[in-house]
């Protein structure tokens, strides 16, 4: 953000934490009015106290409160909504959301608690949505859609369709696609509003519509689902069920979110945080998060410990070996952990392709051993310069080597093997390799300096 | 992928080879036609030769094979494009393509060649776009923005928008919105297709559009552009010049694009490769990507083994000191990436809110304070339980329970001070840090150690 940005959301935020302590309702939904958005409070939301923030959904108009509560990390929308009785969260918010928003929400909630918001709805027609999408999986397309979506057969003429998108026009606020289907509600096309537009009233669907179009089941991946989105350039795509009947549609603003989801889970996985948490969580929270890491960190850190004892006759009669532990297990670590990272996006954004994968292999390997190459003759050169004996200076340089190269070559086939057997990869490149690599730069490190010194 | 994905796209690579091979164009015409978009067709040139990849594109009509080059990476293009003269990349091409992936791909060309393709092409409007839109850097909403759009005048009728819609239909394909301009070309808002579709062809634009648009500069920064596309839902987003002139349009796919590349850039960032690269690229770019990180590991490990040469009395002495350097090093070192991941995704999300951040870093604080102790008192058990002399215990326990709280103040503060002076902090959790807190680490150990042993 900028600082110019910074600035600005600083004074709103004074604006409306000050309209919200004097009262003044009606100076603050007309500076909300004219200056922001909804997506804006969910920002701000983190700024506010509980209370502040609970006044100001009280305050807003439902859809405006509806849009500044979903737009909120869960565990803000937690907090917030123990503070309300399960039939206001019936009436204020969940009547009034779109049903993928609405079970986003009801899927936090323990059953108990959910049943009775859903039992209290006054929009029928909206609970039956909710009931029927609240049985699949949240990491699958079913998970994923949302109900609200105009379907048009394809015996209708497009004066029908007008129709019928203006009897959908206020449950499905951004239309963008008309599906197409046939009498038994099967998926057979889509046409555009564009092309409603620019055809004659009296036409035929069948005669304007498009039967190419891309649709998923309800138990996609969510992960394919943004793949497929991502790279077919899809803004909704339409969800079908066994019998390939139309039931749902994904909007691209709900997977541009997993996107960048998924992406801040390879993040944490790779900084060791087991969890995905948010900055906002409780302390012990927090803490469970990064525990396993340390943990292995730990394990690591003890066997190194065996490890380097082995060799507690060599490192008393010779201590220099010691001071050239942290950088061989250090180096091995960091070459290693360049290499599953480049293995590890190369299958996530399938650079890497399906057939001939050892050429690339090679060329990994290649790299590895001209940068260990390069930096074994920069240690070697410094070594003779400051004056440390030879023997410790060959052991330092091709244990350098050996690690650097030996953790890349780990590096590259741990990922795709954990690929192999459908396990994330992303794991590859987090503390786990890191102390592997640690361990075995160590090795080499001590078996080569027993022969050399 | 899923393996039956996997398997679909092995097969379909075998018969798209076999038939190029011997050349049954038709019958490979049809095959792509029936089961393959353009996007899979990007997707296999990874798998094909260079010649392969020319003879398809050869084959394909100018939209499928415009569609198939520009879903490559820009590594795979460039080479592609070598292949081709000036004037059959313009006609062949760029011709036919949106402006805003012409630019995207005219802008990798030296500018002599680029001159010479943009004189050779024979669709003028869409040359005098690409002109006026190569102007502008890459990473500003000027750079992603393409000039197909549609607009109308505020004081159109609605009949007047459907003929302006038809006359621009061949030019923009997708449509989402209509702009509304007034008589000075200036934006003044937007007019849903569902509206356009909904109204009497008699009533005026003015009585149906919407004042409420957002849009941004040509200046405005692409992450800007990402940030707020995400966060208001948007599908396209208008682009305006300095007089608020509507001069183009954003459209989510290209920001999406973008998001994947940046969390692709934070995570290459974290695992120590400095420039953006595939597998793809040739040995020595990837290798230069690496180096910069293994030679400031390099430096790091000269530096350490400087600090423990200061100790080498102490080690000759008691050379079980040594046991345990790896695992005091290493434990700061995680520590430490978890408490800046931790702090970059709160920054780069907006969930740490820009003011009261005190309390959240004291909670930030206890956690590594708690994690520690745990850890601290894990490692005091076990040198007890193995034999290890007390001293020795208490120093590693000591040392570790102060590694970790410094580094994860380290962690804590400089992401923050780094985004405070606008530079990109995931540059904290790289080996940039794990370096320094190795350091940190050994010095703490060995400062204790001097006291207690």
């Amino acid at each position: 953000m900028s600082n110019e940005q910074e600035n600005t959301k600083k004074e709103a935020l004074i604006t409306i934490r000050t309209l919200l302590e004097s009262g003044e309702n009606e100076e603050l939904l007309k500076f909300i009015n004219d200056e922001l958005y909804a997506a804006d409070l969910a920002e701000f939301a983190y700024d506010l106290s509980l209370e502040e923030n609970i006044s100001l959904l009280n305050l807003l108009d439902e859809l405006m409160a509806v849009d500044m509560l979903k737009d909120m990390e869960t565990g803000l929308q937690e907090k917030i909504l123990a503070a309300y009785d399960p039939e206001t969260i019936a009436r204020r918010f969940i009547d009034w959301m779109d049903s993928d928003d609405a079970v986003d929400i009801l899927n936090q909630m323990n059953i108990e608690l959910r049943d009775k918001v859903i039992a209290h709805m006054t929009d029928l027609e909206a609970s039956r949505n909710i009931v029927s999408l609240l049985q699949y999986r949240e990491d699958v397309a079913g998970g994923l859609m949302a109900k609200e979506l105009i379907k048009v057969n394809i015996n209708w003429t497009v004066s029908q369709c007008t129709d019928e998108i203006r009897s959908q026009a206020e449950n499905v606020t951004k239309v963008y696609s008309t599906y197409v289907v046939d009498d038994q509600e099967k998926l057979v096309g889509i046409v555009s509003l564009k092309d409603i537009i620019l055809a004659n009233a009296r036409t035929k669907v069948e005669k304007i519509y498009s039967d190419e179009v891309i649709s998923v089941n309800t138990y996609t991946p969510a992960e394919e689902v943004a793949q497929m989105m991502r790279k077919y350039d899809m803004v909704v795509l339409p969800v079908v069920d066994t019998l390939g009947r139309l039931i749902g549609r994904i909007t691209i603003d709900d997977v541009v979110d997993f996107i960048k989801e998924e992406a801040d889970k390879d993040y944490q996985l790779m900084s060791g945080l087991a969890e995905d948490v948010e900055i906002t969580d409780r302390v012990w929270i927090l803490s469970r998060a990064r525990l396993p890491w340390l943990l292995i960190g730990l394990l690591g850190g003890i066997a190194s410990s065996r490890v380097i004892g082995l060799y507690e006759g060599e490192l008393g009669a010779f201590p220099q070996m010691a001071f050239f532990m942290p950088l061989v297990a250090a180096m091995g670590g960091n070459a290693g952990v360049q290499s599953s990272a480049i293995i590890v996006q190369g299958l996530a954004n399938n650079t890497l392709g399906s057939t001939n994968i050892l050429p690339k292999l090679g060329k990994e390997f290649t790299v590895a051993l001209l940068n260990g190459l390069i930096c074994a003759a920069l240690i070697l050169g410094y070594n003779l310069i400051v004056g440390n004996s030879q023997a410790l200076a060959l052991t330092v340089s091709i244990a350098l080597l050996s690690a650097i190269v030996f953790a890349s070559l780990l590096g590259m086939i741990i990922p795709l093997l954990l690929n192999k057997f459908q396990i994330d990869p992303a794991i590859a490149t987090g503390p786990f390799i890191t102390t592997t690599n640690d361990l075995l730069g160590l090795g080499i490190y001590f078996s080569i300096g027993a022969l050399l010194l």
